[in-house]
């Protein structure tokens, strides 16, 4: 006989320790037979995992938990838990009915606890398609532990659902064999990044606030405290508390930090989300680099192939150039080429306009069987997007597109071709290699848009200049270049990081004379660095981008348990949600309604939701 | 000659990974001498940390980073980095006085390289009580990484400091070994705790959201979003999310969650804290109990002792009638003794009057030595807490201490009574030692604190009855008990957890008939209920309070980073602040500043902070 194999760590028990009468009839029974389950089936009601039965069990006594699948011609229930299925035998014979009653009546998602012996199936009966497909378990009892209503969707992978649908009942979705994998593939990827920094590297594992002050208005969710205007604020990322961590002589810190930025409109952002935050003191670039190219082949899953490493590195400049874009996928060549030489005497007027002008030139990028596929429809697009991008027609031959100075426009035209190639069937970016790419040499500062003779951080003001460029720092601080470096994995941006500034006379410099900011907001960090900060560095990977890639999937709220919707709501708690006005007023705010703005004392009836 | 580490991991390096002069020149020479640096020191500018060399490394040529703790005579700079401190000699001889200069000009915590060769230290100079007492480092060269102004305080565990600069200045506070213990012991227990779960159990982490929907007024932080009137919140703890994961059939979930609670008021809490969360599948209580215990057993620090399980369990009942406390600090007995039997027929007058009332008693506590110790002013302070908690004079004879009915006084008073033996140094609790115990059996519901004859939820509503006390929900509720279990460490509750309700209809009848509440907010878990939810339990683990306990520090603000003070200040960036009204426009709200309340359009200039 099988029982809960919580038994095995604690064979002393003593009648006050257990309530259920289950246990209580084991200590009555006087003799324990104890199975040492595997790691999932240990202390649980069950023997095994649905999942992991195969010929090397048939004989053996199980218990089994989980829900019905599906019942297939009163004969057998296919019982599913997270490992998997398995094939659940009815018995037919006349002393069996009130069980196969029990059986008969289920509805699916019903859950069963079933207790059987595991059989070979009849020969010809084998199923080589599931991984059980060569047992079957023989029921002698069961018992339902819970029924299920009529569902609003089925739990299949295969069954089409709506956005909405899958949001408002996660805890339905979340059953699919796709979403079970994507969950338990992101823990275990965790799991080896923290041995690898733990054991591997000396790393410590902190955690730091995410009730901060505000620093970086618009993007950042406040928090309202009891005192009258004061306000914690929701940290876009645990940046200054990393640096501080390390003037603290932390020496090596990482977290799996949440981080909150609201900008609730963008395409497949989370108003939450998480990134492998890393910070260490007395390094350079290149250990930093190091260190991550060695964390991600420790942690990648064995399944998804092996990460070579080190990855190749290319400067902003020469990314822009061949690519048009600092983040390129490099899975597939279409290389903008610089061929204005070639049509240094062309005729062609609006080439003519081009190369004439100051730093005019012509670009070109050679699409590999280009013109066996894209046509009519396919050019057209491609027209319109250099028209609405660019604000002038852009000229196309028949296996090359042409165009001027701005790059990002050659980059989204390189990437709209391989999208029109792949719809035609053609094999461009292979969904399952992995291209890691570092970009290194940003501009450490960008004209501001709104007021371009000002400058701004291109990344954050902590970022070090290059060494070599200090001196333009107090000249020429638009030439200098940053001690940054972007990881870039299949044309998406999967991290981001610098070495830090750790002079408090240059920090304050490019805070106050080359960014003009307001250093009081800063005060904090600026002592920090007077009081023997070591040179540091660091980085951060955006956690649910890397996951979703890793899987395979177009959206990173495939690999997050209970994402918000494009409008940052959560459809399944309904969050936000409308508070009465009594508690506001502990936290001194009151709400403006826009429609009666300036008479909020006694705000409307909140409108539908 | 000694190199960066990271050299080690990519010796396949490309010209354009390298942008410091040093590893150009590593390139440019030719041949790299790559040197295996241990964890801590891997992909580092340093070749050993300090605290590790020992006599072993005697000849090597190291590479130190560090700070400088002091400076001695001259002659000695006793270098600090996390891992320990070593001595370094600088050099007499005149050839060499550029670099004396440098060393002798050094202000205490400035930030060093030091290259040197490791020596031993001429007989009669070991010294015992430094782990690296034996070896001296004779500096060969040195770099300033960065200097040091006056500090505010010694980074010395013996230097005492207000609460308030320790806060303040955090990130010097961290540089103490105590505080860098601490947070490196707690690091490493994460990790073990990550170990059992996911090695040894098939946890799977999962991270729930932060930005929730508002359930229980009053203690829970807000967070307005831009729809006008509409809230997030953050959650206490992610109960429903734990839930509806093992409706969703993950099986076996476990956060290190990050949990709020608005409560600044009370000591020796924090806004934010940690818990560890796990929920489990298909289990009894006895499996979680004993999965704790497990757990707690593997991640203990060796040098902490070993934990023996399984833990002693004892009732809510039992632990107030021994105790007079539902977390009894069991190492000590002091245990309180019913002996209304023998007062039976007394004649002192109070206890009489005790005797001879309905459900009367007389309890006693002997306290060993007491009478020894406890005298005077000891005995008024007894009193004292009497009279105050219990409102009426206690009468204390020489060697026991007798009183009626209120356990939790006489609780209180037993605790007092170690307290004070402990003052006449008496050792009644050693601090060394841990005493794990459960307490189970708890009533499901108490009558309500300002309504007595309404019943609310003495845990929280999820929390299952005892099977066997299931008829009484429907008759007499006030005595069921649930299947909640506390986890006491020496008298502290340091976890909590139950069996939850899976069946909708029970959670529905409890939720509606016996608390009285609203459903509508909880929709979503009944429905979740309703679609065929597996039995399942699991229990929280306050993270930061067993963390205190194990490395014996009486306040959890000495096991978290950047604590917030008692009224829930950052101290060091001076959070919560004050915002810009145009930062709170797109949220809907505006400040109500109290002295002015009515008229918040355009409100005062904010008070002093």
């Amino acid at each position: 006989k099988t029982f809960p194999a919580w038994r095995v760590d604690s064979p002393q028990v003593t009648p006050t320790r257990r309530h259920n009468s289950r246990s209580t009839s084991l200590i009555q029974n006087g003799s324990i037979n104890v199975v040492f389950c595997k790691g999932p089936s240990r202390l649980s009601t069950r023997s095994h995992t649905c999942g992991e039965l195969c010929s090397r069990h048939i004989g053996e006594e199980v218990t089994l938990c989980g829900w019905v699948q599906y019942l297939r011609q009163d004969l057998f229930v296919i019982l599913r838990d997270f490992s998997g299925l398995v094939q659940v035998l009815v018995p037919h014979d006349e002393s069996k009915h009130e069980l196969r009653n029990t059986f008969c009546g289920l509805s699916v998602e019903s859950v069963l606890m079933v207790k059987g012996r595991v059989k070979r199936r009849p020969e010809g009966q084998e199923n080589k398609n599931m991984p059980t497909g060569e047992i079957e378990v023989c029921a002698e009892s069961v018992e339902v532990l819970n029924t299920c209503r009529t569902l609003p969707f089925e739990i299949k992978d295969f069954v089409k659902k709506s956005e909405a649908m899958r949001m408002q009942y996660r805890y339905l979705d979340l059953r699919s064999p796709q979403m079970q994998a994507n969950l338990r593939l992101r823990s275990r990827l965790v799991m080896k990044m923290r041995e690898y920094l733990c054991y591997q590297h000396g790393f410590v594992d902190v955690e730091t606030p995410t009730l901060f002050k505000t620093n970086s208005w618009g993007i950042e969710f406040l928090v309202p405290s009891r005192e009258a205007g004061k306000f914690y604020c929701l940290p876009q990322s645990p940046q200054q508390f990393k640096q501080l961590l390390m003037v603290a002589g932390l020496d090596r810190y990482f977290q799996l930090a949440r981080c909150y930025r609201d900008e609730g409109s963008k395409p497949d952002r989370q108003p939450e989300f998480t990134q492998v935050d890393i910070e260490m003191s007395f390094v350079e670039q290149g250990g930093i680099r190091a260190l991550v190219e060695g964390l991600l082949q420790y942690s990648w899953p064995e399944e998804k192939g092996f990460v070579t490493t080190p990855f190749p590195c290319v400067t902003y400049e020469q990314a822009m150039q061949d690519y048009g874009v600092d983040k390129p996928d490099t899975r597939f060549g279409m290389k903008l080429t610089d061929v204005t030489e070639i049509f240094q005497d062309t005729r062609i007027g609006w080439m003519r306009d081009a190369v004439t002008q100051s730093h005019g030139c012509v670009q070109a990028i050679r699409v590999p069987e280009g013109s066996k596929h894209l046509k009519g429809k396919d050019m057209e697009s491609l027209k319109n997007t250099a028209q609405t991008q660019f604000t002038q027609p852009l000229p196309l031959t028949s296996c090359c597109l042409a165009s001027l100075l701005q790059r990002p426009l050659l980059g989204k035209l390189r990437l709209q071709c391989a999208e029109l190639l792949e719809g035609h069937g053609v094999r461009v970016r292979d969904p399952a290699v992995f291209h890691f790419l570092w970009v290194v040499d940003f501009p450490l500062f960008l004209p501001k848009e709104d007021a371009p003779g000002q400058l701004e951080s291109a990344h954050h003001p902590f970022t070090a200049p290059v060494p070599q460029d200090v001196p333009l720092l107090y000249s020429e601080p638009h030439k200098v270049r940053g001690q940054h470096y972007d990881l870039v994995l299949n044309g998406c941006e999967v991290g981001g990081g610098s070495i830090r500034i750790h002079n408090s006379a240059q920090q304050r410099y490019i805070l106050q004379n080359v960014l003009k900011e307001d250093v009081v907001l800063l005060t904090h960090l600026l002592e920090a660095l007077e009081c023997g900060a070591p040179p540091h560095g660091g980085i951060a990977l955006g956690l649910d981008r890397l996951v979703s890639i890793i899987v395979g999937s177009p959206s990173i709220r495939d690999v997050i348990a209970f994402p918000k919707s494009f409008r940052g709501h959560d459809l399944m708690s309904n969050a936000p949600d409308f508070v009465v006005e009594e508690e506001l007023k502990p936290y001194c705010i009151s709400v403006v309604w826009p429609s009666v703005e300036g008479a909020d004392r006694s705000p409307a009836p909140p409108p539908e939701d």
